[in-house]
């Protein structure tokens, strides 16, 4: 079976946006695949996150995708940091990278010319980890002989310097690294958020699963819509409230409320409510199960273990075969 | 009782300059210091060395210490590769370390100087190695808690930028790493080359310790001395030869050639022979231990298996404090 691995970065408030443009796509990828997942804990140093911050992101990331269903016993679901065959493999590799790799990424060069603009020295405020970490993600994925790695279009330069790095080492020392391909996701729906804007957080327009009923329900009364009254026609297309209803309702509700829109005789306030209902029945369970593993986190740091282990497994004999070809051992 | 960490490249044909000028003064440090050695071997692959011939290195130069006397029971002795501590450590400091440190660092700034020189994209030939190795020698040293680091004064550099980093996450997260000090050398003689230039691998003017007796014979015979015949008087402290003879004659002896350079009576191939047989005399135990060594290279393996279990065993309280201090662990 063809192993597929997926980054997890840690990361709170999960919100549906979250799920069903990342989170769901990425489950169903053990059905095709031997599903390799991590947290993503040593990426997420390079922004300096506190420490107690980071220690709850990692536990409430690892408790969502255990709730959200993440087959621990088919997948692997283990912690970055837990490896250290990583760091290493990152070290050898670091050593067949040209640095002219790096300058290229899109994100420190972003950096760069944000600094232009503002007159800054064009390296203000990069850290070393910022600048590296394509060579510690190319680490992440060549650990385990990884046949596919699921990235977005937007995230189609990481796969394809990791692919440049496994082919010069191998250019260098011989076949030794395999080659991984991209999987660009098929059509994923946008989320939109309250606002209407794509969900994320960093606009403040999100529907938070794990938040309190009370405050998830204040959010979805939040969901900006137009002042037509219920009688009137609408046009579903056009509105942010059924755009975001029909990731919830069963295709036939989604359908009636539709016709509701088209002919009038829908109240916004009441759909909301719905919606909401709604969303609490889907999430109940998902809820629940998370709300248990962050009150018994030894749980957690259980399926964590048992899942770094596996992973070592895997990434040990890739290991040693490139420390052989590069001559650190025999 | 403080230590003192002294990082060795692997690097084959020692010859006595390597020896009067580093090794030497290195094996001197357990006198005052809780001695930590290690064999470089992560930071010799940034040039691409061919496997076969790293793999050759680090035994060659292993065996070399060893031979030279490094008292691996009271100091500890190992490879670099065989600490993942140390790569561990390395993907933290990162995340901590502005990217401008690295673009001052004397080696990399060399490099951007002689491509501007030639016309070339300043980061041409600079591998991620090259670049980030400072932060990897940072680790070397911040991992055992090193008090000092012994260095020459054209290494100052790397003791400031471990410093740096040091302070770095420390002021960040709270009081962690021990900042350790530059501790530089007494004034070492620099022992001149056959042809009178500072003795070095690239001028091909060294004397080697563990070449054949035939290859070091012939080598010494090729020491450069002007066309003074033996009755006349010659200044002994212009004479290349004289210059060498001084690090194996004893005292008296170095004294009693020293008078026949001034009043004349000194043959130059006498004194060529006399130096041969006084080299073979002080390296012959050296040679033998070495050459034992390189035949049984087991012996090599397992005195740094054995000294990777104790860095290890310095290394994994420093790096634990990290993790803790930067939120990776509880």
């Amino acid at each position: 079976m063809k192993i597929s691995l997926t980054g997890i970065k840690p990361t709170g408030n999960i919100h549906i946006g979250n799920y069903f443009g990342a989170i769901k796509p990425a489950l169903a990828l053990t059905e095709k695949y031997f599903g390799v997942y991590f947290v993503a804990d040593l990426h997420a140093l390079n922004s300096n996150p506190a420490p107690a911050e980071l220690q709850q992101l990692i536990y409430e990331v690892a408790a969502s995708w255990m709730a959200f269903g993440l087959d621990t016993e088919k997948a692997i679901f283990f912690r970055q940091s837990d490896i250290h065959e990583i760091p290493e493999l990152t070290a050898i590799l670091s050593a067949i990278t040209p640095k002219g790799l790096m300058n290229r990424a899109h994100a420190y060069k972003a950096t760069v010319d944000k600094n232009a603009e503002t007159g800054r020295d064009p390296d203000d405020g990069v850290n070393m980890g910022l600048y590296t970490y394509p060579i510690l993600m190319a680490a992440d994925i060549l650990l385990y002989d990884s046949d596919v790695v699921p990235v977005g279009l937007d995230q189609k330069q990481h796969v394809e310097i990791t692919r440049d790095i496994a082919e010069n080492l191998n250019r260098i020392y011989g076949k030794t690294l395999k080659v991984p391909e991209g999987l660009f996701a098929e059509e994923v729906r946008d989320v939109p958020g309250i606002d209407g804007r794509k969900m994320s957080k960093s606009y403040g327009n999100t529907l938070p699963i794990f938040a309190s009923e009370k405050a998830l329900r204040k959010q979805v009364m939040r969901i900006v819509t137009d002042s037509t009254p219920p009688e009137a026609p609408k046009n579903p297309d056009k509105d942010n409230l059924f755009q975001i209803f029909r990731f919830f309702g069963t295709p036939e509700r989604v359908e009636e409320v539709r016709q509701l829109y088209l002919h009038g005789g829908l109240a916004y306030g009441t759909l909301k409510q719905e919606l909401f209902e709604t969303m609490l029945t889907t999430f109940h369970p998902i809820r629940e199960r998370f709300n248990h593993l962050m009150e018994n986190k030894s749980e957690i740091d259980a399926v964590l273990a048992i899942g770094a282990e596996k992973a070592r497994d895997l990434g040990r004999p890739v290991l040693a075969k490139v420390r052989k070809a590069v001559g650190l051992d025999k």
